[in-house]
């Protein structure tokens, strides 16, 4: 049964009937949701020590709060890059220790859990699992944050009911994430919904943020989209960033440059800050230009 | 033949490769596109004198630029209200002229085109016309403005290309308007696209407007999207109010009270700031709450 | 209001509910709907004298038993062929009235309406127009026949409200037809929705039936889906056959060959008696291979 | 990354280019693929050992070749009916022992596959799952046939790469099975999308099915679809059936009942012969009306 009909029911954990004000949830120290704006930027890929020390210094000091960087890597042919594993999750841990940031990488098999879980400071459930309902139960079982991706055919009930099973598991540390749908539209490579972030925010008290590098997958849409994200009451974004695009072992084509990124904070802050919110991390007065 | 896979081609006149700077069309003496943020404001349908002239008066005073409201309604179901026709053209002149405000209204048919253009200032082709060639062909030859809407299941190159067929036939005055696309999302009325904002504004000189209200369908998502497309870099929005939206004779639950517009307005004339926009139009110094 | 939520009334003219009984159209001599199962062959446009002939006399020996080609052809671009228009439609009427076969070709424009007519046994309101509610007013005044295509979005309610304003208007010659709709599957130009059929049966008394050279898009998957139309309950099928498609100035690469529209008629002859049907034509019975 | 742009390449290992002949698949004793036209048949779900015996003796009969059952039910919400597990597997091996019928059910966590491949012949991998890479690389390395159903978002060229990953594994035993997608469509419970048949059937060596039933939604709409499927060249058919669907705890409206499945494999029988494919089951002669 994929999807249902009836209106999110006050009995739901994830509603607004359930619990009324914004629930506020920390990875490491770093708070998203309620008055708060926060950027999570990295690398699509772990791909060294190298490039996630210099993307990561980089876009911390540009103000991201959180550093992304993805060790297990879903991807649709079993021929491309799936990732460095259990390496890729000691170079995210040593990074984030020496920058102090704390960070979030993907988790694709109930197996792996434990071992991500030793590393990483929240674990994301990607679009392509957002129905894996065993991963749902076993990350409701944790004592970390969630991001949980819509899938690119959920409606947005379907994610709220996804995310009640982590909750009904025990966790309620979650954080909702719109990444694009799949469309008739081919000029993207999905269709970021915005559409999606008053509904969450009306029905749901959990965080809501937005990853416009798959939403779009095209480098000079990511910061117009951003900037919408967050004038349309988004609780923050994801995105990704590498110094060397063209290099990349995934998704080059929709990652900032490091200076795109900065410009991109700068804005969001001023956006943030008509929408009531305050932007966390790291920016400095100078990079302000309001 | 429904798509047309190349890329729009140098020889497009629509296209940046045509012309490089930035179109400016002017509806009466009002001007959409380039550095400026334009408001289009009023009820779905032209109801009444008494209707039209509360709903003008008040969006005017909050900072709409334009009026809209519609005579000729295309709807879903034969039995549905279908516009005042000749009658509501006639209101809509009346209150223009002794407002001051220009207007803009739909129109359905090669021949209404005439009658249409002896009282609007400017007409638009709506969704379901979006394909409509022969429609496309007559609003080619005349002298007045072109609001072009997105069908919705055009993809945004055939949007494009239902411009070319308008600016072929002689008239440069086109301003395109994205209103939302049907996706599996049941949510929402339809999927509001924001990513065809920077498609449309690299690949185009001409102006991008949103209109959130049929974009969404649910008043209270209207004011955030039509924040979002102000961030993303649209030219202006087109948005429905009613005063009283219970008793519209066509999309009441997705019109704004004018209260909400004025508010809506406010925060658009902030964010068009950011982005390095003007908005037009008459907001009070005393409605600004930066 | 691109959509009506509730179901199809007592009171809609094209419904079950109104008449109970299968309505059989006839377009000429020739019978749609009821117990028979009718081919629609011919090419996407006409483009000469002997291309209508050698076409035509070919289909008509292998099954077909109408003749369809465009006069008036609907193209995303305005640099596309357009269609041959009043000379086409001598063209077609010609050779209608030589070979004895009756006619369908398209009008895209209320001002080209008495024109067709006077040429063509029945009109076909393309994908594009399903909702150019002033066409469908006008051909709901017309005493000829009108083959309905389902536009690319919209939903099977839709439909049946589109085909609900001709029949309001006074023209109970109805056949409505699928040709695909628009999703994110980019394998086929359309997604030929064959789901929609008994839906339209269950609901609608009017027959119906399919285009998968539109649908499809594809030659090599052409005869599949047709024969899959015809075991799921359609009344006929409507097809592109050309003789030199490499030629062909629109869909060539959806156009059968003569051959291979004589194997499919012989195969949907088998069906449609499975089906309990009977395929109007000139089937020969050396060509029955069952 | 989610699609990959370029055509299957000669490299691939469930491509034509890689193997030109059908691949034959056999659960149990019962091939799919080739020459052969199978029936799949039962429950959504295993309620009890007398729901199953019921249904699974009365399928047999009625031409079902292989038994359908699910005991770990993938639902939307967390608070439907997850199927009975461990027993739901320990009931579907007594059936099937007892009646001598080769069974298929899901599995949907790596965590789980060991324990149900002690119960059934071939596994299910689940439309939510179709992109579970941790699973498919797991049924990858198994013995025994895997069912794999298309994702609603997948599209043709992703359910191969899915496909890809199982075959470069090491088990080739892989059935591809078109279940519907999502679409703006809502009439529906999905969009069957048959139109992926012929381009399954070219570009790929593997056996491909259709479930009607998921497809569909509606329980009158399975049969017109199934024989459309069968029309359209697919190997076989899946199908829910079940004695009591008001009573039953999972998809009761889309189920068959007996009788109605009775008549359907009868009908199949006659459109496989046509299509030059023979039925392979238990279908008495007095079944037969062709």
């Amino acid at each position: 049964m994929e999807s249902v009909t009836q209106k999110t029911s006050l009995q739901e954990l994830v509603s607004r009937e359930h619990k009324k004000d914004d629930t506020i949830v920390s990875i490491g120290n770093i708070p998203l949701g309620g008055p708060f704006f926060t950027i999570i930027a990295g690398p699509c890929a772990v791909e060294s020590q190298e490039q996630l020390q210099s993307i990561a210094s980089s876009v911390k000091m540009s103000g991201a709060a959180i550093l992304r960087g993805g060790a297990y890597k879903p991807r649709t042919s079993p021929y491309s890059f799936q990732g460095l594993g259990h390496e890729g999750l000691k170079i995210l841990k040593a990074i984030s220790t020496s920058l102090g940031i704390p960070t979030v990488t993907e988790v694709v098999d109930t197996a792996d859990l434990d071992l991500v879980l030793n590393y990483a400071d929240a674990v994301q459930i990607g679009a392509r699992n957002m129905q894996n309902f065993a991963l749902l139960k076993a990350v409701g079982k944790i004592s970390k944050p969630v991001i949980l991706k819509r899938g690119m055919a959920a409606r947005a009930e379907d994610l709220l009911l996804s995310a009640e099973y982590i909750f009904a598991g025990g966790n309620s540390q979650i954080i909702l994430c719109e990444r694009g749908i799949r469309t008739f539209e081919t000029q993207t490579r999905n269709t970021l919904d915005l559409n999606i972030i008053p509904f969450l925010k009306e029905r749901s008290h959990l965080p809501v943020i937005v990853d416009p590098s798959h939403g779009t997958g095209i480098r000079s849409y990511v910061a117009p989209l951003a900037r919408a994200a967050a004038a349309c009451g988004a609780d923050g974004i994801m995105v990704e960033v590498h110094c060397d695009p063209q290099q990349a072992l995934s998704d080059g084509p929709q990652s900032l440059y490091p200076a795109q990124f900065a410009e991109l904070a700068s804005s969001l802050q001023q956006i943030s800050h008509i929408m009531g919110k305050d932007m966390v991390g790291n920016l400095s007065s100078s990079q302000i230009f309001l």
